[in-house]
């Protein structure tokens, strides 16, 4: 056989996503497969759907994944949301706000972005004071920035949102299940996860929530599919028709309620992994698994400080989940990670746009992010940049690292 | 802990999808993540793409999975070569043919149906002299339709649509891996597969393939994604952009190719499962496992008679795959299936629209087909229809298949 049994090497995967998989999900994936419709498995999707619930932070009704990758659960709320000439609203710090701004502009909407500085964030008084210029429909975010590691405090922006009667779409993909997002208490309308951060699932499912003024909207919007409507039902023109059909929400609804029309065949065993992946979330507790995510990144900044190396970006909104460092000056960024990969079997990530070449980005990230995973990225880094005649400081990375952890047990 | 272990019944799966995936699938998906540019990943990616072509029997260069279900991978082709007013012809004899249509109108096509009753194809003649009188950009049609259990003959079709530069998509979804589809050969200019169903690889991803003449028309239509671009490079408007970024294929072609530009983040446990899911395909042999599926539908369908059930459609144009059996007069289509499932844990489908409550479905799909379960589903059928007083013949289904299987061992 020309092509061989699958055996992949087991790398340490400390790059901001995708991250290595939890054990537990990945055995999950195993299971036989079930029908889309059998008893047994819609009753998973329901505990799914109230497991997304708790990971949002939210009493909304509809929360469920999209079968596609975290940017299919960006496209589903946007196209859903945006009919064409919406004047849509999105402040861009980094490379994510650039991908809202090009699926929104694809659906149609009139763009308004502001731009700041890549490595810093916006004054919530700044992106108030353009909504009331702007008077957008939708205002879209991003909330951790992993092209920057810089993470945009929420909370006012949206309420403001909610008392002009805007609505408020964040894109959560980096920081659910690793940071807060209370998509309640922050007025969000509708949030979108990944799985393959945070999470620790395979990537290819996009949890997603949004509450009663999103529904309303998309009810407005909704044509029953064609084939599936009873004869002469459908026949009244939809207008104001979402532009897609495997994104379209109004559709993704009828399927994930006790109707169980017929849309896309769920995807059985990403299903089975996500279940997996938020069961083993909530055992560990958000506040629980907050903190151990803010354990390590503080283990792995003190280590990358004691050797000398500078981090990148303004400390004051740091995304914890992702830590951006400056490459050296003389030192080639990309040597560093093939060295890495090929003789530690670990993989750190660059950057894009105008920080590629620039910084190395580590993320700390589901079950990736563990003391183990730490130590051996510390050490293999200082060896590798040893090996390049970095000018670092040799033996503290780890030392610093390990001081963390054990200031951390006698508390 | 409120939500259970993961432990699904072991069903016997005779739907026409999703079916049961191959245990060597489900154990692939549990192999630990590889990050999506990790050398050994892309490999992986590029054998995939060859195991595709082998499969659709194409030497088209571009043959990848879109990360999504099946109608992910056909919202792909249209949405990528429709431009808003094409004119687009769909024959429509079942319910799937419906989906192009909806899915194309979505996407701004001028619309010309024709139908056929259902439970029959077209005689290829007809749809030429419709390509003739509306001079479409590109005809769409269905290959095997699972909603009525028929295949339309495409070769003529496809030779028609060529000689008039006219683009031909077909949507190969239920027949791909279990009966001949020659994309080549066929002149298909577009081709769209199924995991879920003779491939035996869970719902989640759709294998596509496409030759140069539509490339040609995607690279017309291409645009750098913003964030991504080099600065300046992409300030010039593209008119005829491709109205949704995830499932823009002219980016997803610099995705799978040398040049790897970012776009989503490639569903790594899916791409596992369907690399090894082809690996089968190809480790069989396609014209065996044609063979295989052809001799337990023969079973399958000897035994449905002999209990004197009757067949739906017509015979001359049933799809090998799925078989299509009336529903007797007083029987409760759904009592049955429900039984079915709860006392002997095996699923088969009912149908839509018009054919709801007139017909079970039972698919002889990939891992699914084999003796023992068609053995299983003809005795477990035949009982479960003597206990609803059903008029049939008893102890003869089973025994029919038997004597299939006897005479070919023979040959």
């Amino acid at each position: 056989m020309k092509y061989r049994d699958l055996n992949a090497s087991t790398r340490t995967i400390m790059t901001p996503g995708p991250v290595e998989a939890e054990p537990r999900v990945l055995r999950a994936m195993a299971t036989p497969i079930l029908g889309q419709f059998d008893p047994e498995f819609t009753h998973m999707m329901n505990e799914t759907m109230e497991m997304i619930r708790e990971l949002f932070q939210t009493k909304n009704h509809w929360a469920f994944p999209v079968d596609g990758t975290s940017r299919a659960g960006i496209e589903a709320v946007l196209a859903s949301m945006i009919e064409p000439g919406d004047r849509v609203l999105i402040p861009i710090y980094g490379r994510f706000g650039h991908l809202l701004t090009e699926i929104a502009e694809r659906y149609g909407a009139e763009i308004y972005n502001i731009e700041t500085e890549w490595g810093t964030v916006f004054d919530p008084e700044e992106v108030i004071r353009e909504i009331d210029r702007v008077q957008p429909k939708i205002v879209a975010m991003v909330h951790g920035e992993t092209s920057t590691g810089r993470m945009q405090p929420l909370q006012e922006i949206g309420g403001a949102c909610r008392e002009r009667d805007v609505f408020f779409v964040v894109d959560a993909v980096a920081s659910i299940g690793g940071v807060d997002v209370k998509v309640d208490e922050w007025h969000i309308d509708a949030a979108i996860g990944g799985t393959q951060k945070c999470l620790s699932v395979p990537s290819g499912m996009a949890p997603i929530t949004f509450n009663s003024r999103v529904e309303a909207l998309l009810l407005e919007r909704k044509k029953i599919e064609q084939g599936l409507a009873e004869p002469g039902s459908n026949k009244k023109a939809q207008p104001r028709v979402i532009r897609t059909n495997y994104f379209d929400l109004s559709q993704l609804m009828d399927y994930w309620s006790p109707a169980r029309l017929n849309h896309h065949t769920e995807a059985t065993s990403m299903l089975y992994a996500l279940r997996e992946g938020l069961r083993i979330v909530l055992e560990e507790g958000l506040e629980h698994r907050f903190a151990r995510h803010s354990l390590h990144e503080q283990a792995l900044v003190q280590g990358i400080e004691a050797m000398g190396l500078e981090l990148y970006g303004d400390p004051s909104c740091k995304l914890p989940v992702v830590t951006c460092i400056t490459i050296p000056e003389g030192i080639d960024g990309e040597s560093v990670r093939a060295m890495l990969l090929n003789d530690f079997d670990i993989e750190i990530a660059s950057s894009f746009g105008p920080l590629k070449g620039k910084i190395w980005r580590i993320g700390t990230m589901g079950y990736s992010c563990r003391k183990k995973n730490v130590l051996h990225v510390l050490g293999a880094l200082e060896a590798v940049l040893l090996r390049h005649k970095a000018k670092i400081a040799a033996g503290r990375a780890v030392q610093a690292a390990l001081d963390v952890y054990e200031a951390n047990e006698h508390r």
